[in-house]
């Protein structure tokens, strides 16, 4: 069963078309044949589909039934994410999308190592297509930057500002008051400088930790992620 | 700050000796000198030192104070992982031994791929070692196998047992009932087989669910440590 993201203008007649680099995928990597069902999800729905016919890149599907999809978390989180060097940055927008991350910031932070060029958010969102088709995500998370911490901050405003500093004495687990929306920030691997921690407080961010042992740059956000994600 | 493991053996009279393999990686890879200060763990306890001489690839310091180690979860998480293949099932053990994982068992499930040698255990021993070194555990996990589910669980008895089943209605979070010790079964790529689970349910075990997503076997059991790790 195959499960794949499509434009409005795909969907008409009862028929979805898939064409271009994605009917390649799907017809010449991964053989889906006729006869074979999967999901195309759009605009917050999920149709269950049957393919009707295969002709070289082009997939031509029958839609059999539509629902609102249902791979969202009820919290919506947001990683204000330091730039990490390759691959570390991409485990953490796999990991974090599969997880159910709904916006990534890219922060170049101070101690950031690398300077993505501004061409990495072509291949970070195509990265983060995939993970979200793998994990059956109801809808593509977003990801901007890098760009400044400042910058970022201002695109996260109106959720419940968290920062993840090993100091902190709050877990985070226990910063969790049932707000619906949090924005987390997570540091590169030598973490938030003084200036950046007071920053972040300054904008109202909480501090929590994630327990005594001291985490890789690249396992924190996707930790942290899972402990937002999982909150009834 | 450098962070070890150390046997009782080579503490004595104030002063720590550290030489052969793991003297080399401190003096050599890590190019500790003396003055600089860091933390042998020995049987759960945290030894303070400062290095006082540097010989080849031997490593003398003194001991300042010592403490109970404090690194180590109040949660006793077992890990009955099936083997995956290379680079995934390390990462898993690095991942795991980050977050807190007591024990793992490695288990040769009916759709796991890859059968890894007799000597296989040497190599995970080394790389959990080097992940509790760089998280500051206050214990260094075991790990143990591969061997058969039956055989896995008979090692994990006396523990609450869940197994991760994207089928099941429960929700890991939901499964934690203030128990002291758990024990999770992961299963490879594929899932584990209908036998597999009939087995593990005989065992008692309770299927979990990490949400409405679809985890990569490799994120999965790091997730599900996050999870029963952080609970107070």
């Amino acid at each position: 069963m195959f499960w794949t993201f499509v434009e409005a203008g795909q969907i008409a007649n009862g028929q979805v078309v898939i064409e271009g680099k994605k009917g390649h995928h799907l017809a010449r990597v991964l053989r889906v044949r006729p006869g074979e069902r999967g999901v195309a999800v759009c605009a917050g729905r999920e149709y269950q589909l049957e393919v009707v016919r295969v002709e070289g890149p082009t997939i031509v599907a029958r839609l059999l039934a539509d629902r609102p999809a249902g791979g969202e978390a009820s919290t919506a989180v947001t990683l204000l994410q330091a730039v990490l060097p390759n691959p570390d940055f991409d485990a953490v927008l796999e990991g974090g999308t599969a997880l159910g991350i709904q916006q990534f910031i890219a922060v170049q932070a101070d101690r950031s190592v690398g300077h993505p060029p501004p061409g990495r958010l072509a291949r970070w969102k195509a990265i983060m297509e995939s993970a979200a088709e793998q994990s059956h995500r109801g809808e593509l998370p977003s990801v901007a930057g890098p760009m400044t911490l400042p910058a970022a901050l201002d695109q996260a405003r109106g959720r419940r500002l968290l920062v993840l500093d090993p100091a902190a004495p709050l877990a985070l687990g226990q910063a969790v008051d049932g707000s619906p929306a949090y924005a987390i920030a997570v540091g590169p691997e030598g973490g938030w400088t003084e200036f950046e921690l007071s920053t972040l407080h300054a904008h109202g961010a909480v501090g929590v930790n994630l327990g005594p042992r001291i985490l890789r740059a690249r396992l924190a956000p996707v930790v942290a992620a899972a402990i937002l994600v999982q909150q009834p």
